[in-house]
């Protein structure tokens, strides 16, 4: 019988960093590990090369007018570092006050394993289940997803399901499941500014010098206006509105404004024109800066004009914003503020496209969906409210999972996202955990949609 | 007979880095050479403990009636790092193309040479020359002088003369030699802004949360209006008016805007509210950015909100400006300017004064001088006209020498500063050099200033 705990804390022993090329072993043993799994389950298991780290996909066939769902997950995870914040190694799992502890816990071998432990319960009590079945485990989710795309168009015929079942999306609280219906995408960019040929002395120079820190901020100062609108020509041009349904969900989420605030350990939040913060978070479009440097960066003073200063900048989109339109837009726009005295260059970073899926008996005009994606929302519903004891809330998430899109885009299937790791499990952090409850609570419910997908919906 | 060629080697050859402890042998080297020197010229010597680097106080004393001048200069240099980018080892002096080459060359060791060998010279040809004659070579010049106040202050009165005598400033090239008439002050200030208590998700929290980094550059973007003017209020109150005979000296500078811009390498000067950038630099006030920081700072990116971000402001201060109002009224101003929503530290750095003085004859009504101490800018304008070939030019510098403020205001002497370096010296970079050909008539100039003070101006 399918230990799950057992199988998580076995999947995490292999330290499968994408990002640091040491760690080339570790990514091997989670491949190993997985496709293992898959064999065990009577899958045909293609371990398909990329140019970084290989793609697993595992199918149960069947007869072709079974349901067919796609399972999604990645076996790679973050970098553990600062390691020693850790309670206990991040590679050598631990099981404290009902979680289980180790990196990727919750992100995403923990959830992935709620669905392969799911399949392997199923498949144990009904061996002959109608249904057909593809997991797609890729190994570079940390690191973009650089070779996604070009999978899904080389595989898209013998890939494309019903639709997709995946968790890699959060719930506010391991009482509080939501099922998400939407991820922000993304655009990136690095600016960097050039004054003067080298660092030059304050004294002898300031003055006719334009700084490059003082041109890149009153640059970056230009990019938001004061009630917190992103400040670039077009960027709201194609955001669609916000649906009334979407806005009575997120006014059922059991989270306050004060305890948010504590939690963020701010003491007022940013002006959002008119939206909430919740609203802000899961509807609205951003433009970050995510680092900023130049000149001296060490201890005390050195009184330099630098010669250089450059902000990475990123932007969450929601849909139906145009990721290669905005990034231009962007671009074109610091370019066009960039004061004389200072040479720009921006350089852009990868993005991905925003998503969203509407539940069916949401809108009075449904949208064109497959039978068997509503259905699977409805059963989602049904089992998640069963075994959790709560309606599952239908939200979007401010996160971005560009491969959703892509898988939209290329393949044409939705998304099924049961959103299983919560706030407390310290994803990208030290200490990462993943709760024992959902773990097995979740399983219970991903049993019962596959069930109930395989009978018929 | 005194070779100061030889001398300035044998002083380069000592590491004298004040700013790293690792350097203690070199700076007892350096310390031990320069007091030998003294000695040698029946000089009473005092080596001055303070608490990190001592003082070298010599002095040739003789009839109160005599002339008293007051030689400064320092023992220190900057760091030599990044070594590899010396052509030869910074510490092993080597002449080239009629420089000398080493770190400390021009900044001080070359320039305090040209007056010990002119001291020297005079002596040797008059051992009974009727002046008296103090040094004061301090070792921390290259980390801001913490000691020398409390020096000035204990020291007040045996170290008073008629007027210092120092090169510690820069003339535009070996032909045209200028008599620094005043120097800019020095305020620092590091400003921290924290806002969520630790690197959040970009995603999940993007959009409510005031990214610090947003709210530092709108916070900076306030500090200088369009034209170029700091924005922080009262900070032009005390700035006395540029005088016309500082403008028409300026109009003699044989430098060229396009060939500065050339040097700099960049396509536009900053806007400076009507001053030309050669007036901003030596005329005018300024606020620069030294450095900033925040967030992520490898490759590639991260999508994180930041909790920090710093940035290091200095500001360049002209005759009035109080360096303790400037630096309150601009930290009360990043107070009040400060967004809701981060919280912000500001770290007050050192300062110091400007400083000006007036060359006799230029302005109507003449500042009440002593008479020795006009009578030394007469006799350096006639030496360096006579030496150099050309008439001196009377301008202040953009850089600042708080000591020189400071010893004005303790002990009541002003300064003459015969600019000795020139921009080809790499002051504080690799391949520092000093002219030789400016070692050489700066001996002349020199004792040709003192034997005439001493004969009575």
């Amino acid at each position: 019988m399918f230990d799950p705990l057992s199988a998580v804390q076995s999947f995490i022993r292999h330290p499968s960093v994408s990002a640091d090329s040491t760690y080339a072993e570790g990514m091997k043993g989670a491949r190993d590990f997985i496709a293992g799994l898959f064999r065990n389950l009577d899958c045909s298991v293609s371990v398909i090369d990329t140019p970084k780290h290989p793609i697993i996909l595992a199918q149960r066939t069947g007869d072709p007018s079974w349901p067919h769902v796609v399972i999604y997950g990645h076996y790679d995870v973050q970098p553990p570092d600062p390691l020693d914040l850790w309670t206990t190694p991040p590679f050598k799992p631990e099981v404290r006050n009902g979680r289980l502890y180790g990196r990727g816990a919750a992100d995403n071998k923990g959830p992935l394993m709620v669905h392969i432990a799911a399949v392997a319960r199923l498949l144990e009590q009904r061996p002959d289940l109608p249904l057909r079945i593809t997991f797609i485990i890729e190994g570079e989710e940390e690191i973009g997803s650089p070779s996604f795309r070009p999978f899904l168009q080389e595989y898209c015929e013998r890939i494309r399901g019903d639709f997709v079942l995946l968790s890699d999306t959060g719930s506010p609280n391991p009482e509080q499941i939501v099922i998400t219906t939407g991820l922000r995408g993304l655009i990136g960019c690095e600016v960097e500014l050039t004054g003067p040929c080298t660092d030059l002395h304050s004294g002898v120079h300031g003055g006719p010098v334009l700084n490059p820190i003082r041109a890149l901020c009153s640059l970056c100062a230009t990019l938001h206006t004061p009630d917190g609108k992103v400040a670039v020509p077009g960027f709201y041009d194609d955001v669609q509105p916000v649906q009334d349904w979407e806005r009575q969900e997120l006014s059922r989420l059991p989270q306050r404004l004060e305890d948010y605030k504590a939690f963020l350990g701010v003491d007022a939040f940013a002006a959002t024109y008119g939206q909430s913060p919740f609203e802000a978070v899961r509807f609205g479009p951003t433009l970050e800066y995510n680092g900023i440097t130049g000149g001296y960066q060490g201890e005390g003073s050195k009184t330099i004009i630098p010669s250089k200063a450059s902000v990475k900048v990123t932007c969450r989109l929601v849909p139906d914003q145009d990721p290669k339109r905005i990034q231009q837009q962007l671009i074109a726009t610091l370019h066009e503020r960039c004061p004389k005295g200072v040479a720009i260059k921006c350089t852009p970073g990868h993005g991905g496209f925003p998503y969203s899926v509407v539940p069916p008996g949401r809108t009075n005009t449904p949208p064109n969906q497959p039978p068997r994606l509503a259905a699977a929302f409805r059963e989602a519903e049904a089992a998640v409210t069963k075994v959790f004891g709560s309606k599952p809330l239908f939200l979007r998430e401010g996160g971005s999972v560009p491969v959703i899109a892509d898988i939209k885009k290329i393949t044409g299937m939705d998304s099924l996202m049961i959103g299983l790791f919560t706030p407390e499990d310290n994803l990208h952090a030290p200490d990462e955990s993943f709760h024992l409850g959902i773990l097995q609570r979740g399983i219970d419910v991903s049993a019962r949609i596959l069930a109930r997908i395989a009978e018929g919906g």
